[in-house]
């Protein structure tokens, strides 16, 4: 006689699952944890599989071979994305938000934990296929859509220092110019932060004229690393040569009007 | 004929319910999803409920009343809660992070979503019965941790910026001292970021001579906010008196002994 329930089983399972983004999952943790036939197990992952399949929660890989695992994808399904950015959209385009110099007042959206998983998530299952190492940043608005990307993907979150004023231990620097205001600013990453060589993507919040984002790649090109992808929350539609070559954009930020009060912002769908 | 089976509204509860702590969820959601009876979601949530108690994932608080809910808090158990600190220490005290000027290397193990994770549903766990309405840390490396305490609470997060560059409108500056190195620095925060006469909890990463919080609870006294607790990961045993009088640390650094190469660091336990 089996101990747990099938329902207790798939209790557990889910939650264990879910913690474990991209994660090779051996389906012995269970049947030691249940005292259950690796059969059972196999069928309560059957279970739990569909229903994430069919609700689009992500997908579930099993794996056959020495002793059976399985991998959980996050993913969000078309409808659910375009939904979502939609929504996103539409809270910024509010235009309370336009503060003096045409900037917009959006902290309280991409610090909100549940926006940033959301986005994080879509990131993951855009960038999960180049097999990134690390998710790179730069502070400090990126971090919060950065951190829940890394933790989507379960790879390391790297964040890059705005200034030089790095307290840990040798780290490079790098002086660049930013695309728009044409500043010219400093970034450090601490040389134990990230192995040389490593396979990134980076994360930002926002993209203007990409001079950020080219300091980044800049910086990371110090460290041998392939940069395999670029992705931020919004992107404007001026100027519309980023000093980036491909980035991968959930929002379009057409124009900000002051005068009008308008305020005019795009998602990419993809349905 | 219900349309689902339990095992499938049970996966799908379960992971309905992990997305939103800390949230009144109303039954209808599943109900009207399921079109099922309200007496077979009652009894799915029950078996969710006692999984959850016995396997130490949090507790889910059952509502009756107009239409009955239920709310999910986070918790860790104690045994889990001082084995994952026990293992944080564990990781810190590796001498190999000992950096010039006896810093500690430490920000891969705060950046890691994971960790992050944990910590911040311990916080969480700690913080929910004061039911603060905002989580507030100072940038940068205490925003992981604080984002995933805003997460398990369900609460905002507000980030204040170090320095006076800010670019969302009107902002409170303020002067402090830094506890440990006396030196003179400037944080602000947005007048949009939080309404006056909110209860907030503070979490950060670090707390020396507690200066730098000291500062937090005066800039937040500017809104009128009330502070209903200080959250750290780590505090030192030196000085031993902070400049905050009470807080919450999960461990206590006591030691970073450059010449032996010897850290030693100690989880607060609670078993």
């Amino acid at each position: 006689m089996e101990k747990w329930r099938r329902t207790e089983r798939i209790t557990v399972i889910t939650k264990y699952i879910l913690d474990r983004p991209n994660e090779l999952i051996s389906l012995n943790n269970f049947t030691e944890l249940f005292q259950a036939a690796k059969s059972s197990i196999s069928e309560d992952i059957s279970i739990v599989r569909d229903v994430f399949q069919q609700f689009g929660f992500g997908r579930i890989e099993t794996l056959a071979g020495a002793g059976g695992g399985m991998i959980y994808f996050p993913q969000i399904s078309g409808k659910n994305r375009d939904d979502f950015l939609k929504e996103v959209a539409f809270k910024i385009a509010n235009p309370n938000r336009i503060l003096p110099g045409g900037f917009l007042y959006m902290t309280d959206i991409i610090f909100d934990a549940r926006t940033a998983q959301k986005v994080g998530e879509i990131f993951a299952q855009h960038f999960a296929a180049m097999e990134p190492q690390y998710v790179v940043t730069i502070e400090t608005k990126g971090i919060p859509l950065a951190l829940m990307t890394a933790k989507a993907l379960n790879r390391p979150l790297v964040i890059i220092r705005d200034g030089s004023r790095v307290t840990e231990g040798s780290a490079v620097s790098l002086n660049y110019v930013t695309g728009s205001s044409r500043q010219i600013r400093t970034m450090s990453l601490s040389r134990r932060a990230l192995p040389i060589e490593s396979r990134v993507v980076i994360v930002d919040d926002f993209m203007k004229a990409g001079g950020t984002a080219k300091g980044m790649v800049e910086l990371l090109l110090e460290f041998k690393s392939e940069v395999l992808g670029i992705g931020v929350l919004i992107d404007t539609k001026t100027p519309e040569k980023k000093l980036v070559e491909e980035y991968y954009s959930l929002l379009k930020l057409e124009e900000v009007n002051e005068e009008k009060k308008q305020i005019l912002i795009e998602p990419y769908l993809v349905k």
